[in-house]
C-alpha cells in the first residue's frame, strides 16, 4: 500500500499526517532521547497503541495508563503522572508520547511541560476533534474546581501525529463531534472549503478525511500564527463556543451530558442567529447552515429554566474581561468578526431561536 | 532622602532597584490591570506588606497570605492559590504582585503562570537569596515527592522590585546564606568582584548592599540570556550547588536543617577542592577561598554515614542526563568550567577535604 504523508509546518514544530507508527519510529530514531515514556488511557493502550508497532527497534517503552474521561482531567491525575516520571528516573532528555484524545493531549502536554520545567513530548491525537482542533495553538492544561481548563499553559510539541485511521476507533457521535470544530473553521475563515464540507451530509461513509482534516488544520495555523497568545485575531475560533461552552458545561452535571462538538454545533446554531443580527450574516446563508447543523447533529432541547445557569456559565469564561461577554460572529460565511458583544436578552433570544427550529423540525426528520 | 533607583533591563522585563513601594505604584499605574492580587506568607504580610503602602490610590489589593516554609511550596498550596483567584474573578488581565522569599515568588509565579493559561506577575522578592538569585532566570515551580523544584516552568514576569531595605527584616542567618549567591556569582564570572566581596569578612555593617546586589545580578543576566534554557553555559551557575542541593536535601529532614546558602557555602568548598583536582583552581586561590567560606559560615561536620545519601541525592538532580554526575568547577577564580564530572571517590575525598578543613581550624575561630 501507497503511504501519502502530508506535513503541515508550524513555527516550531510539524503536523505530519499519515502513518503515526512510521513517522513516530523516524522521529524517534532521529533525536536521541534517554527514555520514552508513552502516556495512554484504558480505550487508547488497547485499540491505538498496537498501530504505533513498538518493538525491539525501537527505544524502550515506558507505559503511563490512565483511566478515560474529562473527569479525569485534574491535578490528582497529574500527579500520578509526574510521579511516574520522577519514579521511572525521567530526566531533562526524556519525551512524553501523548497517545488519546483531547484529555490524553492537553493534560500529558501540561505534565511534560511543568515536568523538570519541561521535557519534550509528542501528540498523537487518536480522535477527531483533537485532530484538527488540539494539534495546533498548544493550549495544554487541566480542569480545576469545575472550571474547564482553568489550569494550563501554552507550550508546542516538537511534533503531532495525524493518523486518520484512528478514527475508525471512535463511535459515530466522537466522529460528529470532532466534525463540529471542521465546520466551524470553513464557516470562520473559508467560504469554498464551506461548500465542500456541505456535502457531506452524514459521516457514515466519509472516503477521503484527509480533504476535511488537512484544509482545517491550515485555517487554524493562519489563525493561530497570527495571534498566538489569543490576544485578538484568534477569538475568531471561539465561534460557537461561548454559548456551546456554557451547554455543555451545564449538560455534564445531567443524565444527559452533550459531547464537546454536539454542544458547540447547538453553540454554533445559536451564535449564527446573533451574527445574522450584528455583522451580516444573510438570512439565506444561516438557513442553509442551521439546516445543515440540523440535520448532521442530535436534537436537544434548551429548557427555559436553565437558561439563567448559562448565561452565569458564559461569565465565567476565561476569555471575557471584566464583566464584558464576548462573541466571534461571522458574516458572510468566510468571514469572522470578533469582539462581538451580546445582551442578555439577545443571547436568550438566540436559544429560544435554537429551540424553534427543533420544533418546526417535523419529527422524522430526525 | 534621595531616592537612587537602579534599572537593569532585560530581554522582556526590569529589574529596579530601590524603593519597591514608589516603583509598584508607578507600574500599577500604568498598566491596566482589571484586579490586583497578592501573596505574601504570615511573615510578609507584617513586615514588608506596610512598606508598599498600598492606599486609595492603588487598585484595590486582594491579598492572599499563605503560612511560611518550604514545606508549603507544594501543589496544595497551589490549589488554594488558584481557587482563590478563580473565586475572586481573577481574569487574564490580573496581575499578581509576590512579596516574599523564594517559595512565594517561586510558587505565586508558577500560579500565575499557569492560572487560565497564563497571567501577569511581579516579583518583590524579599530576601538577599530571593533578590540575587530568583530575580533572573525565570525558573517558577514547587517541590513534588520530595524532590525540590521537580514541578515548574520557565517564564520570566513582567517586573521584579529589589528593595535592600527589606533586608533590615532577615536574620544574619538569612542574610548569609543569600550572600552565598553574591559570592559564587563573584567565583564564576568576576574576579574583580571577588575582590570587593572578601573585603567584607561578616555582614553586621553592610555599608552598600547595592555594590553587592547590582554586579551580582549582572553576571547572572549575562550568563542567564547567554542560555537562557539551561542547556549550557548556564549550568555555571550550578557551582557549588551539586553538593550543596545533597547536603541541604539530606538536612532538611535531620534536626538540624541548613538554609540554602549556607549548604552551598559548604558546596562550593568541595567543589572548589574538585576545581582544584581538575581544571587549575591553585592552591593559594583554594585557600583563600576555603579561609573566606570557613569565616563567614558556621562548621557543619558531614558524617561519614550519611556519604552514600548524598552521593544518591546527587544522582537525582535533574541537571543531570543519564547517568553521569555534572559539576561546574572554577580556575582561575572568575573563570567557570562546565560539564565536568568527578568519580564516587573524588566527590567523597572533597567532602572529607571540608571536614578536615573544619578540624583543622582552632575551635575558638569561631
Amino acid at each position: 500500500m501507497l503511504i501519502f504523508m502530508e506535513k503541515i509546518h508550524l513555527d516550531d514544530y510539524t503536523i505530519h499526517i499519515g502513518d503515526a507508527g512510521e513517522t513516530l519510529h523516524e522521529f524517534l530514531q532521529e533525536r536521541r532521547y534517554s527514555k520514552v515514556f508513552l502516556l495512554a488511557d484504558q480505550h487508547t493502550v488497547l485499540h491505538c497503541l498496537p498501530k504505533l508497532k513498538f518493538n525491539e527497534e525501537l527505544p524502550k517503552l515506558d507505559l503511563i495508563v490512565i483511566p478515560a474521561g474529562e473527569i479525569h482531567k485534574t491535578i490528582s491525575t497529574c500527579e500520578l503522572i509526574w510521579a511516574h516520571l520522577l519514579k521511572n528516573g525521567a530526566d531533562r532528555k526524556a519525551v512524553l508520547i501523548n497517545l488519546g484524545g483531547g484529555v490524553i493531549g492537553d493534560m500529558g502536554g501540561f505534565c511534560a511541560r511543568t515536568y523538570k520545567r519541561g521535557i519534550d513530548f509528542v501528540q498523537i491525537p487518536t480522535t477527531l476533534l483533537s485532530q484538527v482542533d488540539a494539534s495546533i495553538g498548544g493550549k495544554l492544561g487541566i480542569d480545576f474546581a469545575s472550571v474547564k481548563n482553568s489550569i494550563g499553559v501554552f507550550c508546542n510539541p516538537q511534533a503531532v501525529l495525524v493518523d486518520p485511521s484512528f478514527l475508525q476507533t471512535l463511535s459515530p457521535a466522537e466522529r460528529r463531534s470532532g466534525f463540529a470544530e471542521i465546520i466551524k473553521h470553513g464557516l470562520i475563515a473559508d467560504a469554498h472549503q464551506w461548500e465542500h464540507i456541505r456535502t457531506q451530509q452524514n459521516l457514515e461513509n466519509v472516503a477521503d478525511w484527509k480533504s476535511f482534516i488537512v484544509p482545517s488544520l491550515h485555517i487554524k495555523k493562519n489563525v493561530v500564527e497570527a495571534d498566538p497568545f489569543e490576544k485578538g485575531l484568534r477569538k475568531a475560533l471561539n465561534f460557537g463556543h461561548t454559548i456551546g461552552h456554557a451547554i455543555e458545561g451545564h449538560a455534564l452535571d445531567t443524565d444527559r451530558p452533550l459531547l464537546h462538538g454536539e454542544a458547540v454545533a447547538i453553540g454554533m446554531v445559536c451564535e449564527a442567529f446573533l451574527s445574522a443580527k450584528k455583522t451580516g450574516l444573510s438570512e439565506r446563508e444561516l438557513r442553509i447552515l442551521t439546516d445543515f447543523l440540523l440535520g448532521m447533529y442530535d436534537a436537544y432541547e434548551l429548557e427555559e429554566k436553565n437558561f439563567a445557569h448559562y448565561l452565569e456559565l458564559m461569565g465565567n469564561d476565561k476569555k471575557n474581561e471584566g464583566d464584558q461577554i464576548n462573541f466571534a460572529t461571522i458574516g458572510p460565511i468566510g468571514v469572522a468578526h470578533i469582539n462581538q458583544t451580546a445582551s442578555r436578552d439577545e443571547i436568550i433570544d438566540s436559544l429560544r431561536f435554537y429551540n424553534d427550529l427543533l420544533k418546526s423540525m417535523s419529527p422524522t426528520a430526525h
